[in-house]
C-alpha cells in the first residue's frame, strides 16, 4: 500500500485532508473579483497554476491555463500531463527548493470560489451497476431479471452536457409531464419523484478520431482522470417518457459534479479489477488492466434548517460491472468520435444490500418503505429545500484522496406559466 | 405566394437556383488552401462575408465572421439576425449601387469546398413523424400503434454531436454488437441493415437559461434556420442495444447535414401548420403559429460505379406531427439550457404511402420487400459503395428555396481488430 508523500504545506500531511501530495487534483476558482483560474489542490490551499504557468509550466506556444479551464491543458496529451504532475511533485515536496519561490501563489481554499474545472464537450451516462440495475427491473418490471443485453453491453445513453453543473449549484425541481398508471391523461407540474443518482464520471482528455474505434487499452490512456457525480432524476417523469428512445427531461435539468478532477495517476495505486463476467464478454472489450478503483462513497442528505446531514448511502466504487475504460471502448467502437472534455457517467452505484443503494428510489422501494434521517425526519424522495452530498475516498497507508464534496440543494419548482 | 426577388447577379435569377435572393442561405467555404470563410449563397455564386465584414458588417467590437463559423454571429441575438439579411438584401439586390464594390468578393461555388457551417453544441434526435412511429411499431412490434405517450409527448433522445459531418463527408459502416433473434449469443461486426433517415434539422441560435423553462412561441424565436439532415442508422446493432435507454451506437456513427443554413426567415412565406391533433396537447405546448414548413423532400440512391441516382423517396416536411418549436419548447421545459448551436432532428419524415417514405427500414419493410432501383440493382438495406442523397425544395412563385444536397457515401467497415 503506498504511503504518504510529505509536503512542506503542513495542511497537506494530515491523515485527514482528502489533498495530500499523493493526490494533487486540478480545478478552477476564483477570489473575491478574479477571473477564474486553473488551481492545484494541496492541503487547505490552492496552488495558483495560472499565476505560474509563464515561469514553470510553458508547455506550449500559448498559455493553457489563462482560459480558466482545463481542456486545453488534457489537450497536449499524456506525456505533459505526466511531467506537469512531476513537476508539482518537485515543487510541492518537504524540502523542496520551490518553496520560497512559489509560496506566495497558494491561496486558502476558505478564500477561493470553486467553478467548473472543465468545459463539458459530451455527456454520456451509463446503466453499468448490476445491482442497481437489478433493483430497478425489481421496482419498474417485477423482477430483477437484467435486461438481455446487459451482460454484454455496457449499456449507455447520451445526456445533455449543459445540464452539467458544479457542485455548489442549486438545482430547481424539474417541472414536466407525466402520467400516473391509473390517470386517464397525462399533466404538467413539478416531479414528486425527486431523486439523485450516485455516481463517478470518468473526463476523456486525449481525443479519438470519427470513424476509427478503440481498444479498451488506449480508451484507458484517454481517461484524463474522475470526479463524483450525481445524476439528479426525476423518475416520474423519466417513467412516461422513456419509451421507446430512453430517459430524456427526466434527466437534463441539472447533474452536479464534485469541483476537483482526481487524475487517472493520481488513483492509479487503488486499481481494482471488475468482477467476475457472468457470461464472456466479446473480446472487443478485453483489457489488460484493472479498470475499477478502490473508492469509498457516501450519500449525505440533510433537510433544509437540519443542523446534521444523515449519511442514507455507503458503497463503493468497485460494485461496477464494466469500468470506465470499457465504456469508452464500446462508446467508440462503432466510429463515434471522442473529444477532449467528454464526461461519462458511471451509471448508478449500488452495492448489494440495502444501506449501498446509490439513489432515493432503491432505499424507498420506490417510496413504499420509507427511511429516517438522523433528524428523526423520514424520506422517500426529495423535499424542497434537501441538500444532498456525496463523498468519495481512497484510502492509502496514513493518508487519503478526496474529491471535495458533490453538493447540491432543490429549490422548488419555478412557476409555470410565468 | 411570395415572388422571385431579382439579383444583379444573373444566375440567382433563374427559376432553377436553389439560392435565388429570396433564400440568402449561410455556409463557410474554403477555396484552394484558404482558412474557412463565411459565405452566403447567391445563384451559383458565395458572397465572401469574411472579406467584407470590417467594412460592411461590423455588430460588434469582434469580428465574428474570422472564426469560420456561424455560431458568434448567431451569438449576436435576432436584431442582428434581421438588419445583416437587410443588409444582403440591398447590397444584392438588381440595381444595388453596392455591385461594383462586392462584386469581387464574390467567388464562384463550382471553386469552392463546403465545410461545417456551424459548431454543433449538442446534438438531439426526435421521432415526431407519426407514419414513421406507426410504421417502426408495425415492423418492429406488430402493431402500428403508438407508443402511449406519443401523442403527448415530442418523443426525443439526446444523440451525439461529434458525430455530424458536413455533407459530402463518407461514413465508415459501423462495426457493433448485434444478435439475431434466434442466436444464442451477440457477434460483433459490421452492420448489415445500415440505413438512413430523411429528417430536417433545426439550429438554435438563441439561448436559454439553465432552470428556466420557455414557451412555444419563444422556442420558435430561437430558431436560426434548418437544414437537411440523414440520421445513418445501423438497425441491428440500434435493435440489440436500445432497451432500456435508447439508440447509442447504433446512431453515433455518423449524422449528415446539407451545407447551407436556410434561415427561418428565408422560410417564413413557406410556414405551414401542424396537423390537427388527436389527443389535445397540454398547454406548454400551444403556441401561436404555424410550426411547420412546405418543404418537399427527396432521397436519393446510386450504387457505385451507377451512372444515375434513383428517387427511393419523396414527401414533405409538414408530414410531420409536432414542429421543431414544439421539440425546443419540450427541451426546455424541466430546465435545460439550449445554447447556440444545438442541432435538433426532426424524426423521419414519411408519408402515408409507400413512395412518401424516409427509411429504407420502411420502403423495404423491414428487408421483407426490397425495391429496385432505375439501374434494375435492387436494395433493401444499403450496400457498401452506395451513395445517399437528401433533397429538399421549398417552392414559390417563379422561384424556389433549396438548401444543397445532403450527401453521404457508404465506405467498408474499417477492419476490427486493426
Amino acid at each position: 500500500m503506498s504511503q504518504l508523500k510529505k509536503s512542506w504545506v503542513d495542511s497537506a500531511n494530515s491523515a485527514e485532508t482528502p489533498f495530500p501530495l499523493n493526490n494533487l487534483p486540478y480545478g478552477v476558482f476564483s477570489t473575491a473579483g478574479s477571473e477564474p483560474r486553473c488551481g492545484v489542490a494541496i492541503g487547505d490551499m490552492i496552488l495558483d497554476v495560472t499565476a505560474l504557468e509563464d515561469e514553470y509550466f510553458e508547455y506550449s506556444a500559448e498559455p493553457v491555463f489563462t482560459s480558466g479551464m482545463w481542456n486545453e491543458f488534457m489537450d497536449l496529451g499524456s506525456e505533459v500531463w505526466a511531467e506537469f504532475r512531476s513537476k508539482l511533485n518537485e515543487m510541492l515536496a518537504e524540502g523542496s527548493p520551490y518553496q520560497s519561490e512559489i509560496e506566495e501563489h497558494l491561496v486558502p481554499m476558505a478564500d477561493a470560489e470553486l467553478l467548473m474545472p472543465f468545459a463539458v464537450s459530451e455527456y454520456t451516462d451509463f446503466y453499468a451497476g448490476r445491482q442497481h440495475a437489478a433493483n430497478m427491473g425489481a421496482i419498474l418490471r417485477g423482477s430483477p431479471d437484467l435486461p438481455a443485453n446487459w451482460l454484454h453491453i455496457p449499456i449507455g445513453y447520451n445526456g445533455r452536457a449543459s445540464s452539467v453543473v458544479i457542485s455548489g449549484t442549486p438545482i430547481h425541481r424539474p417541472n414536466g409531464q407525466r402520467k400516473a398508471p391509473d390517470a386517464e391523461m397525462p399533466s404538467f407540474g413539478p416531479s414528486m419523484r425527486l431523486d439523485i443518482e450516485l455516481e463517478m464520471g470518468a473526463i476523456v482528455g486525449k481525443p479519438s478520431e470519427f470513424g476509427q474505434p478503440i481498444t479498451v487499452d488506449e480508451a484507458d490512456d484517454m481517461i484524463f482522470g474522475y470526479v463524483l457525480l450525481n445524476d439528479w432524476s426525476a423518475r416520474d417523469i423519466q417513467g412516461w417518457e422513456y419509451q421507446p428512445l430512453g430517459p430524456f427531461q427526466g434527466k437534463a435539468f441539472g447533474t452536479s459534479i464534485s469541483p476537483w478532477i482526481v487524475t487517472a495517476a493520481a488513483l492509479e495505486d487503488f486499481r481494482a479489477p471488475t468482477p467476475e463476467r457472468e457470461k464472456e464478454l466479446l473480446p472487443y472489450l478485453d483489457g489488460s488492466r484493472d479498470g475499477l478503483y478502490d473508492i469509498e462513497l457516501q450519500v449525505l442528505m440533510q433537510p433544509e434548517g437540519g443542523d446534521t446531514a444523515s449519511v442514507v448511502g455507503e458503497t463503493n466504487y468497485t460494485r461496477m460491472y464494466y469500468s470506465a475504460a470499457e465504456q469508452l471502448c464500446h462508446h467508440a467502437i462503432g466510429g463515434c468520435g471522442m473529444n477532449v472534455g467528454d464526461l461519462l457517467g458511471s451509471g448508478t452505484i449500488s452495492g448489494p444490500t440495502k444501506t449501498e443503494y446509490g439513489s432515493l428510489m432503491e432505499m424507498s422501494w420506490a417510496g413504499r418503505e420509507p427511511f429516517t434521517l438522523d433528524t428523526g425526519e423520514t424520506r422517500t424522495f426529495i423535499e424542497d429545500g434537501d441538500t444532498l452530498t456525496l463523498r468519495g475516498t481512497a484510502k492509502g497507508d496514513g493518508f487519503q484522496i478526496g474529491f471535495g464534496d458533490c453538493v447540491g440543494k432543490i429549490l422548488p419548482a419555478v412557476k409555470w406559466p410565468k
